[in-house]
């Protein structure tokens, strides 16, 4: 502790950030005091109106500052595709790759009886609903390849697939730039049985 | 990007922060907008009062938020040596040893020519000013033990040792735990010439 109580607490407060340690928080602390007052301001509204402003679409469950987020209401999005996803960070990764043109549907989480998070604790009332209303053909789970990645994505296949819309599952296999040496077996595994003809 | 500008900004205001990448900082970003408004609040107004509260001590250049610094104002504190350093993390890390019971002097910099820092930019001349109190008789220069801090120590040495005042150096050597086979050429041989009988 620095012995100043202004940046002890400082220190705690960032200490509490995912990623950040005593160490790293007590530098940003020490960084943040040295800065100029209107600098600091800044950081300090930017991070309080982000929380004030940003909220869950009531649509797919994204994050988003306006009514509805900046997927759904793109008018030039496909209507027919839905991807569903762990967390609204995912939509930002699959965004960047900007490839994909349909919409998205964020869980909030995923089904892990280990946690006590169970299919009633994430978003899948809101996409039986919004596959109730017919419009979208095909469901693209893309959860993470973990364990309860798998565990969810089985259980909304098995949820969909009665109401005759397409499920299907993003591919797993060797990263791209990735080496068949230093790949793990499952994923090996998995590469080789999802292999297509040239 | 996130395409929600207001976690955009949030992101780009915490990659300016040292050691924070773009990734970094967007994860952040996602975990404080995740967060209880209260506790984002909280930290939002630690930060900023942080900024507002904390200055540099008028005695020693260390940081405080009272009047004069908590090692100045302990008056169990020795009056008759000063420990010379770089920055008020410096005083933190050596505060740390709990060993050291005498007063600090920051400097707020170390002489680097590269730089454009000169003996005139960094607090020498308060440095002076506290020893012709007549009250300090030992100097212990504490700069980092790389080319600035060892020509800054150089040259307040050379200003000192005529007022008659003792000047040491902290002891260069091997680190604790470290192992003889990885120790770069210069530090051995300044623990070589550093030892001491036994």
């Amino acid at each position: 502790m620095a012995g100043v109580e202004a940046i002890d607490k400082l220190t705690h407060q960032l200490s509490r950030l995912p990623g950040i340690g005593r160490k790293t928080a007590q530098r940003l602390a020490f960084h943040i005091v040295a800065q100029p007052e209107e600098d600091v301001r800044e950081l300090a509204v930017t991070i309080f109106n982000a929380k004030k402003q940003v909220h869950v679409c009531p649509v797919c469950g994204n994050l988003t500052d306006r009514e509805i987020c900046s997927v759904c209401a793109d008018p030039s999005r496909s209507r027919d595709t839905v991807c569903v996803v762990k967390d609204a960070r995912d939509v930002n990764a699959l965004e960047r790759i900007r490839d994909y043109n349909g919409l998205y549907h964020v869980l909030g989480g995923v089904i892990s009886p280990m946690d006590g998070v169970g299919p009633d604790d994430i978003r899948i009332r809101e996409l039986m609903s919004r596959l109730a209303e017919g419009e979208i053909k095909e469901v693209v789970l893309a959860t993470n390849p973990d364990v309860e990645g798998e565990a969810t994505a089985a259980y909304i296949s098995r949820l969909i697939k009665p109401m005759g819309i397409k499920v299907t599952r993003i591919a797993h296999g060797v990263p791209v730039g990735g080496e068949l040496e230093y790949t793990d077996e499952i994923t090996l595994m998995r590469a080789f049985q999802g292999r297509r003809e040239l």
